[in-house]
């Protein structure tokens, strides 16, 4: 019997890469904090230094016109659809080192492996760093995979703008990474990401890697509540004020416990009033308007629903209680995405052939696996997030699970690539 | 029987001070709405027409060193300590015309009425406008009246900054109504303000004054809860979340609750959360952080404290049941200020004398009385204000109810001043 590719997974040679990633816009003395937005000399360096790996590597470097960075391997003999892996290289504003950067290394490392263990698969492999996934920038989020997977056209994406007005085209040219065409994610046979879990399932289960069931799905709510803005010591209590924060208040709350009794039946449901703002917020005037943005989040689509629509309820019954207007969208809205079989299988089978123990979970962030996955087999791995923390520089993988979850990765990889 | 002064008010002569005042500042085309803040071209402008009205009456005028402006009445024969009157001419940005220039330009009107009628009143009489009563810019408010009354010593006064680092000092200078010497309240034997109701207590009785009986005490407090920011998908309901607005929703909802129960003993009780700022308010996190501004009051020092303890009580329970953090601070305290009882009976004897019905009610707003009545005897009197609104153009009071107040104010200057 051969050597596994997985056994040939250097962790050092990862945590080198990770590690040098992490020196592109730092923020704080050790390296723990970056902020590598699109455009930024740190993003331009982030993408130079990604091209010198693969290219170290033997890859193919292709740019397409909106920035997505692809390593091609080519191995001999391989041919069919390519399978891929990868994830991002942006980051927050000081956010975390391995919030994106562990899945694009860690997939390079997974072809480094195979070519290491002498691998012949019989599928060409691809490594992906997509554009902007953490929407800081130029959109809500996800931008090079809503285009590589064909939900929005390279011209809709290139015109996109930043606060300046400068558009991701111009923003692309100026550091070199405004290439040609479109990366096509249908075209692969396969897709994998591994990506840090930010949550602590797999930290409490003492686990070095998680195989993702489901994405959740993601709704974005705009809901306001217009009141009367009154003097807050000549207008007595009762009818005669119309407080849009306390009917905001019951809003609030009303959607923590629908969301919190949801659970009993889907345990992934939440609903989170995270923003709120109060017009005119001053300490001695009743709250005339609040406006609040409302995340609600399930596997099930039911749940979500199910819980914007209890929010429309409520807005209305606080409109009959509270004599308030409100009114509410539901905007931003992507359903649940539920992972391939076969990738969830050569994932956790690929855990097993390497010894490391994975627990299985759902995905309660978003990630660029779901646009890949409504085009192609899609699968991804978590890595453990140690106190669940990220999007800070006190986010932090151990290097010990970076290679362990990478070598779960190689394996899985190496499956689906069709290794003897 | 002499005619009555208050029988020689002119209300075409009030409205024309009151109108003319009103341009200075204007913010809109029909005059209703004016921003007069300290220094600025329009209060020097508003101050310069106030002396020359003030000169026009034969009144002596002062300046004092916190620009607090002084029209004087000696009358023949007058002699002791003198009678004052009036209110302030500042405003708000964009705030009304009657709001603090009915007080000022009424008492000037009730000077010449009694000049008209040919009294000899036994005491002195003082017109007085105070400065910065909107605190917009130097102060949180009744700047000139905490001076006056001692509360604030002059040099303090003069070396508080605006939002550029100006010191008041230079900016009466620059304006030229940097005077010398204190404005002392003490010295006089009464005082009386009108002043715009700000609530529809008279409007809805249909009553053209309202004899004050206390000015509410006012008591701001901040309140923080700090719980957790975590990312809104991958943290499920329960347990582990720790939802600082979750929580600031209860805080909010709990005052409200108690401040209604507490009318049932205490009509004038109010306590409103009008500034609330969430942290990181981002619709995809969980609020870690909560700030919040609590405005308690009432002509009852008890409800004030009832309430103040309340929302310790609350915030200590919330860290229990809710395991997040909170902090609580009892700032800005002003005890509930009773006007004087001779003062009140001179206001609700003259309204019965010039047959304008009066209402008894309290004020829920601070106004420069409050620190006067600290030092001497002090009456208030309120003309209704439509719908309640003020600190707006559209704030309003027609100019019968201003004439008709001014006769009530008129009629107890006079009385309090000794005529005969």
């Amino acid at each position: 019997m051969p050597p596994r590719p997985d056994e040939f997974v250097d962790g050092d040679r990862l945590r080198e890469d990770i590690e040098h990633n992490g020196t592109f816009g730092a923020t704080d003395g050790d390296g723990h904090g970056r902020t590598n937005t699109t455009g930024s000399e740190a993003n331009r360096d982030a993408r130079e230094y990604l091209v010198s790996r693969f290219e170290a590597a033997g890859l193919a470097v292709t740019v397409d016109a909106v920035g997505n960075l692809v390593g091609y391997w080519d191995p001999p003999g391989a041919s069919g659809a390519p399978v891929a892996a990868g994830s991002h290289l942006d980051s927050v504003p000081d956010g975390g080192r391995f919030d994106g950067p562990l899945g694009v290394y860690a997939a390079l490392e997974a072809v480094r492996a195979m070519q290491d263990a002498d691998c012949t698969p019989e599928r060409p492999v691809e490594v992906v760093s997509f554009t902007e996934e953490e929407g800081t920038t130029f959109a809500s989020g996800l931008l090079g995979s809503s285009v590589a997977s064909g939900a929005r056209s390279v011209d809709d994406a290139l015109a996109l703008t930043d606060g300046e007005g400068r558009t991701l085209d111009e923003t692309l040219d100026a550091i070199g990474f405004r290439g040609e065409g479109r990366l096509d994610a249908s075209e692969w046979d396969a897709w994998l990401e591994l990506h840090v879990e930010q949550h602590t399932d797999l930290e409490r289960a003492g686990a070095q890697a998680g195989v993702v069931t489901d994405i959740t799905g993601i709704t974005h709510c705009e809901a306001t509540v217009t009141g009367e803005a009154d003097h807050a010591g000549a207008t007595p209590m009762g009818e005669e004020r119309t407080d849009a924060l306390a009917a905001a208040s019951e809003f609030v709350l009303t959607m923590e416990e629908a969301a919190e009794a949801r659970t009993a039946e889907d345990p992934a449901a939440v609903a989170t009033v995270g923003s709120l703002d109060v017009s005119p917020n001053a300490t001695n005037v009743v709250p005339g308007r609040v406006e609040m943005g409302l995340d609600v989040r399930s596997v099930e689509y039911d749940s979500m629903d199910h819980l914007c629509v209890h929010a429309r309820e409520e807005l209305d019954r606080l409109e009959a209680e509270r004599r308030v207007e409100t009114t509410f969208e539901r905007g931003f809205d992507l359903e649940p995405t539920p992972m391939a079989e076969r990738c969830r299988e050569a994932l956790a089978g690929a855990g097993e052939a390497a010894d490391v123990e994975t627990l299985t979970l759902h995905s309660g962030a978003a990630h660029d696996s779901m646009y890949v996955a409504s085009v192609t087999d899609a699968g991804m791995l978590f890595a453990p997030s140690r106190d669940g923390v990220s999007h800070s520089p006190r986010e932090w993988t151990d290097w010990g699970d970076c290679a362990a979850a990478t070598r779960v990765l190689t394996g899985a990889l190496a499956d689906l690539a069709g290794v003897e």
